[in-house]
Protein backbone atom coordinates (compact mmCIF):
# COMPACT_ATOMS: atom_id res chain seq x y z
CA UNK A 1 0.00 0.00 0.00
CA UNK A 2 2.77 2.12 0.43
CA UNK A 3 3.19 2.46 -3.44
CA UNK A 4 0.59 4.53 -3.82
CA UNK A 5 2.34 7.10 -1.59
CA UNK A 6 4.86 7.09 -3.38
CA UNK A 7 3.39 8.22 -6.37
CA UNK A 8 1.61 10.64 -4.45
CA UNK A 9 4.54 11.95 -3.38
CA UNK A 10 5.89 12.03 -6.99
CA UNK A 11 2.76 13.72 -8.57
CA UNK A 12 3.68 16.32 -5.73
CA UNK A 13 6.27 17.33 -8.01
CA UNK A 14 4.56 17.79 -11.26
CA UNK A 15 1.92 16.15 -13.32
CA UNK A 16 3.56 12.85 -15.10
CA UNK A 17 1.27 10.08 -17.43
CA UNK A 18 1.73 6.49 -16.39
CA UNK A 19 5.41 6.36 -18.65
CA UNK A 20 6.98 9.17 -16.80
CA UNK A 21 5.79 7.75 -13.47
CA UNK A 22 7.57 4.66 -14.21
CA UNK A 23 10.67 6.05 -15.23
CA UNK A 24 10.96 8.49 -12.48
CA UNK A 25 10.02 5.50 -9.89
CA UNK A 26 12.93 4.26 -11.57
CA UNK A 27 15.52 6.46 -11.01
CA UNK A 28 14.02 8.15 -7.44
CA UNK A 29 11.39 7.19 -4.98
CA UNK A 30 12.25 3.83 -6.31
CA UNK A 31 15.54 3.94 -4.65
CA UNK A 32 13.86 3.75 -1.08
CA UNK A 33 10.07 2.01 -2.43
CA UNK A 34 10.52 -0.16 -4.85
CA UNK A 35 7.92 -1.16 -6.94
CA UNK A 36 7.76 -3.59 -10.80
CA UNK A 37 6.20 -0.98 -13.79
CA UNK A 38 2.99 -3.64 -13.73
CA UNK A 39 2.11 -2.77 -10.38
CA UNK A 40 2.19 1.45 -11.33
CA UNK A 41 -0.32 1.76 -14.11
CA UNK A 42 -3.02 0.00 -12.18
CA UNK A 43 -2.24 1.64 -8.69
CA UNK A 44 -2.73 4.99 -10.93
CA UNK A 45 -5.83 4.23 -12.20
CA UNK A 46 -7.11 3.48 -8.83
CA UNK A 47 -5.95 6.25 -7.39
CA UNK A 48 -7.84 7.91 -9.90
CA UNK A 49 -10.98 6.32 -9.70
CA UNK A 50 -10.67 7.46 -5.64
CA UNK A 51 -10.30 10.77 -6.38
CA UNK A 52 -6.71 11.46 -5.16
CA UNK A 53 -5.34 12.35 -8.76
CA UNK A 54 -6.97 12.94 -11.79
CA UNK A 55 -6.38 12.06 -15.17
CA UNK A 56 -6.68 14.31 -18.36
CA UNK A 57 -5.62 13.88 -21.86
CA UNK A 58 -2.34 15.23 -23.72
CA UNK A 59 -0.86 14.36 -27.27
CA UNK A 60 1.21 11.48 -27.48
CA UNK A 61 3.18 11.25 -30.88
CA UNK A 62 1.27 12.42 -33.92
CA UNK A 63 -1.97 10.40 -33.74
CA UNK A 64 -1.84 9.68 -30.32
CA UNK A 65 -3.36 11.00 -26.61
CA UNK A 66 -1.69 9.35 -23.14
CA UNK A 67 -3.41 10.32 -19.63
CA UNK A 68 -1.49 12.46 -17.70
CA UNK A 69 -2.26 12.36 -13.85
CA UNK A 70 -2.14 15.68 -11.31
CA UNK A 71 -2.62 15.47 -7.74
CA UNK A 72 -5.57 16.57 -6.65
CA UNK A 73 -6.50 18.45 -2.55
CA UNK A 74 -7.59 14.76 -1.73
CA UNK A 75 -4.41 13.01 -2.96
CA UNK A 76 -2.46 15.85 -1.24
CA UNK A 77 -4.78 15.08 2.27
CA UNK A 78 -4.06 11.25 1.85
CA UNK A 79 -0.10 11.64 1.46
CA UNK A 80 -0.13 14.05 4.53
CA UNK A 81 -2.48 11.74 7.20
CA UNK A 82 -0.25 8.98 5.68
CA UNK A 83 3.36 10.90 6.56
CA UNK A 84 1.27 11.77 9.92
CA UNK A 85 0.57 7.97 10.84
CA UNK A 86 2.62 5.77 13.38
CA UNK A 87 4.88 3.65 10.62
CA UNK A 88 4.10 -0.54 11.80
CA UNK A 89 7.56 -1.44 11.46
CA UNK A 90 7.44 -5.12 9.49
CA UNK A 91 9.00 -7.86 11.29
CA UNK A 92 12.51 -8.78 10.06
CA UNK A 93 13.59 -11.26 7.71
CA UNK A 94 17.34 -10.88 7.45
CA UNK A 95 18.62 -13.61 5.38
CA UNK A 96 22.18 -12.77 5.34
CA UNK A 97 22.13 -12.55 8.96
CA UNK A 98 20.25 -15.84 9.25
CA UNK A 99 23.24 -17.59 7.15
CA UNK A 100 25.64 -15.77 9.49
CA UNK A 101 24.36 -17.30 12.15
CA UNK A 102 24.71 -20.70 10.92
CA UNK A 103 28.10 -19.99 9.07
CA UNK A 104 29.63 -23.31 10.98
CA UNK A 105 26.93 -25.89 8.37
CA UNK A 106 28.80 -23.94 5.47
CA UNK A 107 32.49 -24.68 4.18
CA UNK A 108 34.58 -21.53 5.11
CA UNK A 109 34.82 -20.27 1.52
CA UNK A 110 31.34 -20.67 0.98
CA UNK A 111 31.13 -18.14 4.57
CA UNK A 112 33.70 -16.15 3.05
CA UNK A 113 32.06 -15.94 -0.70
CA UNK A 114 28.96 -14.88 1.52
CA UNK A 115 30.65 -12.07 2.88
CA UNK A 116 31.73 -10.44 -0.03
CA UNK A 117 28.64 -10.87 -1.74
CA UNK A 118 27.49 -8.83 1.01
CA UNK A 119 30.29 -6.28 0.73
CA UNK A 120 29.40 -5.88 -2.91
CA UNK A 121 26.29 -5.34 -2.93
CA UNK A 122 26.37 -2.97 -0.40
CA UNK A 123 29.16 -1.04 -1.93
CA UNK A 124 27.13 -0.84 -5.27
CA UNK A 125 24.42 0.50 -3.28
CA UNK A 126 26.44 2.89 -1.00
CA UNK A 127 27.75 3.92 -4.21
CA UNK A 128 24.32 4.63 -5.81
CA UNK A 129 22.96 6.02 -2.92
CA UNK A 130 25.98 9.17 -2.57
CA UNK A 131 25.31 9.79 -6.45
CA UNK A 132 21.97 10.22 -5.53
CA UNK A 133 22.44 12.89 -2.73
CA UNK A 134 24.80 14.48 -4.64
CA UNK A 135 22.52 14.83 -7.31
CA UNK A 136 19.95 15.97 -4.75
CA UNK A 137 22.35 18.06 -2.70
CA UNK A 138 23.08 19.96 -6.33
CA UNK A 139 19.64 20.04 -7.37
CA UNK A 140 20.42 18.39 -10.63
CA UNK A 141 18.15 15.12 -10.52
CA UNK A 142 15.32 15.63 -12.58
CA UNK A 143 13.21 15.23 -10.08
CA UNK A 144 14.25 17.38 -7.82
CA UNK A 145 14.78 20.42 -10.41
CA UNK A 146 11.13 20.02 -11.25
CA UNK A 147 10.01 20.14 -7.66
CA UNK A 148 11.79 23.16 -7.09
CA UNK A 149 10.43 25.05 -10.22
CA UNK A 150 7.12 24.38 -8.81
CA UNK A 151 7.82 25.60 -5.34
CA UNK A 152 8.97 29.07 -3.92
CA UNK A 153 12.32 29.75 -2.68
CA UNK A 154 11.42 29.64 0.63
CA UNK A 155 10.85 25.85 0.55
CA UNK A 156 13.70 24.76 -1.68
CA UNK A 157 16.16 24.15 1.63
CA UNK A 158 13.89 22.13 3.02
CA UNK A 159 12.69 20.10 -0.04
CA UNK A 160 16.36 19.18 -0.35
CA UNK A 161 17.53 18.81 2.94
CA UNK A 162 15.17 15.94 3.81
CA UNK A 163 15.79 13.83 0.58
CA UNK A 164 19.70 14.01 1.37
CA UNK A 165 18.60 12.83 5.08
CA UNK A 166 17.04 10.00 3.48
CA UNK A 167 19.96 9.22 1.34
CA UNK A 168 22.40 9.56 4.34
CA UNK A 169 20.28 7.13 6.04
CA UNK A 170 20.76 4.72 3.67
CA UNK A 171 24.47 5.61 3.24
CA UNK A 172 24.71 4.99 6.70
CA UNK A 173 23.47 1.47 7.03
CA UNK A 174 24.95 0.38 3.91
CA UNK A 175 28.39 1.41 5.64
CA UNK A 176 27.22 -0.23 8.76
CA UNK A 177 26.65 -3.54 6.24
CA UNK A 178 30.39 -3.52 4.58
CA UNK A 179 31.64 -3.21 8.02
CA UNK A 180 30.34 -6.33 9.25
CA UNK A 181 31.14 -8.07 6.33
CA UNK A 182 34.58 -7.01 6.79
CA UNK A 183 34.69 -8.67 10.74
CA UNK A 184 32.88 -11.15 9.11
CA UNK A 185 35.87 -12.32 6.96
CA UNK A 186 38.47 -11.28 9.96
CA UNK A 187 36.42 -13.79 12.11
CA UNK A 188 37.03 -16.77 9.43
CA UNK A 189 40.35 -16.17 9.50
CA UNK A 190 40.56 -16.13 13.41
CA UNK A 191 38.17 -19.49 13.70
CA UNK A 192 39.39 -21.47 10.63
CA UNK A 193 42.55 -20.18 9.16
CA UNK A 194 43.45 -18.12 6.41
CA UNK A 195 41.63 -18.50 3.17
CA UNK A 196 42.95 -21.66 0.96
CA UNK A 197 41.77 -19.99 -2.15
CA UNK A 198 44.24 -16.58 -1.72
CA UNK A 199 46.95 -16.59 -4.05
CA UNK A 200 46.55 -20.06 -5.25
CA UNK A 201 47.96 -20.50 -8.62
CA UNK A 202 45.95 -19.57 -11.45
CA UNK A 203 43.24 -17.65 -9.08
CA UNK B 1 11.25 -20.53 1.28
CA UNK B 2 13.95 -19.11 3.77
CA UNK B 3 11.48 -20.43 6.47
CA UNK B 4 12.13 -24.23 5.75
CA UNK B 5 15.89 -22.85 5.82
CA UNK B 6 15.35 -21.56 8.93
CA UNK B 7 13.84 -24.83 10.65
CA UNK B 8 16.32 -27.25 8.73
CA UNK B 9 18.81 -24.74 10.77
CA UNK B 10 16.77 -24.75 14.26
CA UNK B 11 16.38 -28.99 13.73
CA UNK B 12 20.35 -29.50 13.72
CA UNK B 13 20.37 -28.54 17.27
CA UNK B 14 17.92 -30.98 18.48
CA UNK B 15 14.62 -33.16 17.53
CA UNK B 16 11.57 -30.77 17.73
CA UNK B 17 7.64 -31.09 17.73
CA UNK B 18 5.64 -28.70 15.77
CA UNK B 19 4.57 -26.56 19.31
CA UNK B 20 8.42 -27.16 20.01
CA UNK B 21 9.90 -25.58 17.33
CA UNK B 22 7.29 -22.41 17.24
CA UNK B 23 9.00 -21.73 20.67
CA UNK B 24 12.13 -22.15 19.81
CA UNK B 25 11.08 -20.11 16.28
CA UNK B 26 9.98 -17.03 18.55
CA UNK B 27 12.76 -16.94 20.89
CA UNK B 28 16.13 -17.63 18.21
CA UNK B 29 16.26 -18.05 14.89
CA UNK B 30 13.13 -15.78 14.98
CA UNK B 31 14.69 -12.80 15.86
CA UNK B 32 16.13 -12.66 12.18
CA UNK B 33 13.88 -14.54 10.36
CA UNK B 34 10.04 -13.81 11.54
CA UNK B 35 7.29 -16.12 10.52
CA UNK B 36 3.54 -16.54 11.98
CA UNK B 37 2.83 -19.91 14.02
CA UNK B 38 0.50 -20.69 11.04
CA UNK B 39 3.26 -20.97 8.81
CA UNK B 40 5.26 -23.16 10.62
CA UNK B 41 3.33 -26.63 10.76
CA UNK B 42 1.97 -27.22 7.19
CA UNK B 43 6.14 -26.30 5.71
CA UNK B 44 7.31 -28.83 8.58
CA UNK B 45 4.30 -31.40 6.89
CA UNK B 46 5.87 -30.23 3.63
CA UNK B 47 9.38 -30.67 4.71
CA UNK B 48 8.46 -33.90 5.95
CA UNK B 49 6.91 -35.01 2.70
CA UNK B 50 10.37 -33.88 0.78
CA UNK B 51 12.21 -36.25 3.22
CA UNK B 52 14.24 -32.79 4.69
CA UNK B 53 12.83 -34.46 8.51
CA UNK B 54 11.50 -37.19 9.35
CA UNK B 55 8.60 -37.77 12.49
CA UNK B 56 8.08 -39.86 15.04
CA UNK B 57 5.50 -40.40 17.61
CA UNK B 58 6.16 -39.22 20.97
CA UNK B 59 3.84 -39.38 24.21
CA UNK B 60 1.99 -36.15 24.97
CA UNK B 61 0.73 -36.14 28.08
CA UNK B 62 -1.34 -39.81 29.37
CA UNK B 63 -3.47 -39.94 26.50
CA UNK B 64 -1.82 -38.81 23.30
CA UNK B 65 0.68 -38.56 20.94
CA UNK B 66 2.88 -35.50 19.22
CA UNK B 67 5.06 -36.02 16.32
CA UNK B 68 8.38 -35.32 17.35
CA UNK B 69 10.54 -34.26 14.02
CA UNK B 70 14.40 -34.93 13.22
CA UNK B 71 16.62 -33.07 10.48
CA UNK B 72 17.67 -35.90 8.03
CA UNK B 73 21.03 -36.33 6.09
CA UNK B 74 18.78 -34.92 3.10
CA UNK B 75 17.78 -32.38 5.52
CA UNK B 76 21.26 -31.31 6.46
CA UNK B 77 21.96 -31.46 2.28
CA UNK B 78 19.24 -29.02 1.55
CA UNK B 79 20.75 -26.75 4.44
CA UNK B 80 24.41 -26.49 3.06
CA UNK B 81 23.44 -25.67 -0.55
CA UNK B 82 20.92 -23.46 0.73
CA UNK B 83 24.07 -21.70 2.76
CA UNK B 84 26.29 -22.12 0.09
CA UNK B 85 24.24 -20.26 -2.74
CA UNK B 86 24.32 -16.76 -3.74
CA UNK B 87 21.56 -14.56 -1.87
CA UNK B 88 19.11 -12.75 -3.57
CA UNK B 89 19.27 -9.53 -2.22
CA UNK B 90 15.57 -8.00 -2.58
CA UNK B 91 14.71 -4.78 -3.51
CA UNK B 92 14.68 -2.10 -1.32
CA UNK B 93 11.30 -0.97 0.54
CA UNK B 94 12.45 1.13 3.00
CA UNK B 95 9.37 3.17 4.51
CA UNK B 96 11.28 5.03 7.21
CA UNK B 97 13.49 6.20 4.31
CA UNK B 98 10.73 7.28 1.73
CA UNK B 99 8.84 9.21 4.39
CA UNK B 100 11.85 11.12 5.40
CA UNK B 101 12.40 12.02 1.76
CA UNK B 102 8.95 14.18 2.04
CA UNK B 103 8.78 15.46 5.37
CA UNK B 104 8.39 18.91 4.48
CA UNK B 105 4.91 17.40 3.63
CA UNK B 106 4.19 16.66 7.23
CA UNK B 107 3.89 19.25 9.71
CA UNK B 108 7.29 19.23 11.70
CA UNK B 109 6.14 18.05 15.02
CA UNK B 110 4.68 15.04 12.77
CA UNK B 111 8.17 14.63 11.28
CA UNK B 112 9.48 14.55 15.08
CA UNK B 113 7.18 11.77 15.88
CA UNK B 114 8.26 10.26 13.24
CA UNK B 115 12.09 9.52 13.94
CA UNK B 116 11.42 9.71 17.73
CA UNK B 117 9.35 6.27 17.17
CA UNK B 118 12.28 5.24 14.55
CA UNK B 119 14.44 5.94 17.59
CA UNK B 120 12.49 4.02 20.27
CA UNK B 121 11.70 1.17 18.33
CA UNK B 122 15.43 0.70 17.29
CA UNK B 123 16.52 1.20 21.09
CA UNK B 124 14.19 -1.81 21.81
CA UNK B 125 15.30 -3.96 19.12
CA UNK B 126 18.81 -3.44 20.23
CA UNK B 127 18.50 -4.09 23.78
CA UNK B 128 16.74 -7.38 22.79
CA UNK B 129 19.26 -7.98 20.25
CA UNK B 130 22.46 -7.20 22.70
CA UNK B 131 20.48 -9.43 25.43
CA UNK B 132 20.59 -12.11 22.95
CA UNK B 133 24.17 -12.61 22.08
CA UNK B 134 24.45 -11.89 25.73
CA UNK B 135 22.79 -15.37 25.68
CA UNK B 136 24.50 -16.70 23.23
CA UNK B 137 28.03 -16.02 24.31
CA UNK B 138 27.10 -17.54 27.71
CA UNK B 139 25.66 -20.25 26.67
CA UNK B 140 23.03 -19.81 28.54
CA UNK B 141 20.04 -20.03 25.74
CA UNK B 142 18.24 -23.01 25.28
CA UNK B 143 18.69 -23.62 21.78
CA UNK B 144 22.99 -23.16 22.15
CA UNK B 145 22.76 -25.02 25.37
CA UNK B 146 21.21 -27.93 23.24
CA UNK B 147 23.49 -27.40 21.00
CA UNK B 148 26.64 -27.43 22.42
CA UNK B 149 25.43 -30.55 24.00
CA UNK B 150 25.22 -32.34 20.83
CA UNK B 151 27.98 -31.30 18.76
CA UNK B 152 31.93 -32.22 20.33
CA UNK B 153 33.74 -29.17 22.19
CA UNK B 154 35.89 -28.37 19.59
CA UNK B 155 32.87 -27.10 17.17
CA UNK B 156 31.74 -24.67 19.98
CA UNK B 157 34.06 -21.43 19.74
CA UNK B 158 33.00 -21.75 15.77
CA UNK B 159 28.69 -22.45 16.79
CA UNK B 160 29.01 -19.66 19.43
CA UNK B 161 31.24 -16.93 17.62
CA UNK B 162 28.85 -17.19 14.62
CA UNK B 163 25.31 -16.92 16.01
CA UNK B 164 26.70 -13.74 17.88
CA UNK B 165 28.32 -12.35 15.00
CA UNK B 166 25.05 -12.57 13.55
CA UNK B 167 23.89 -10.45 16.12
CA UNK B 168 26.52 -8.19 16.22
CA UNK B 169 25.55 -7.20 12.75
CA UNK B 170 22.15 -6.28 13.65
CA UNK B 171 23.01 -4.54 16.72
CA UNK B 172 25.31 -2.30 14.50
CA UNK B 173 22.72 -1.61 12.09
CA UNK B 174 20.42 -0.74 14.91
CA UNK B 175 23.10 1.51 15.95
CA UNK B 176 23.39 3.31 12.93
CA UNK B 177 19.37 4.02 12.48
CA UNK B 178 19.19 5.43 15.86
CA UNK B 179 21.85 7.86 15.24
CA UNK B 180 20.31 8.67 11.66
CA UNK B 181 17.01 9.36 13.87
CA UNK B 182 19.02 11.61 16.01
CA UNK B 183 20.54 13.20 13.58
CA UNK B 184 17.06 13.92 12.03
CA UNK B 185 15.72 15.75 15.11
CA UNK B 186 18.60 17.91 14.67
CA UNK B 187 18.17 18.69 11.12
CA UNK B 188 14.77 19.80 11.85
CA UNK B 189 15.41 21.99 14.76
CA UNK B 190 17.80 23.57 12.24
CA UNK B 191 15.17 24.00 9.32
CA UNK B 192 12.19 24.69 11.62
CA UNK B 193 13.40 25.70 14.80
CA UNK B 194 13.05 24.51 18.15
CA UNK B 195 9.91 22.13 18.90
CA UNK B 196 7.35 23.93 19.93
CA UNK B 197 5.90 20.48 21.85
CA UNK B 198 9.13 20.94 24.30
CA UNK B 199 8.07 22.14 28.08
CA UNK B 200 4.54 23.08 27.14
CA UNK B 201 2.56 23.39 30.66
CA UNK B 202 1.02 20.17 31.09
CA UNK B 203 2.61 18.43 28.54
Amino acid sequence: MSLRYALLALLTAEPLTGYDAVKRFGGSVGYVWHAPDSQIYPELRRMEGEGLIEGEQVRWGPNSTKTRYSITGEGVRALREWLEAPIPYAPLRDVSRMRAAYFEWAGPESARENLRRHIDYYTEQVGRWKDMRQAILSAEHPSIAARLEKYPAEEHERIIAYKAFAYEGLIARGEAEIEWGRRGLDLIDELEGPSQARGEPGS
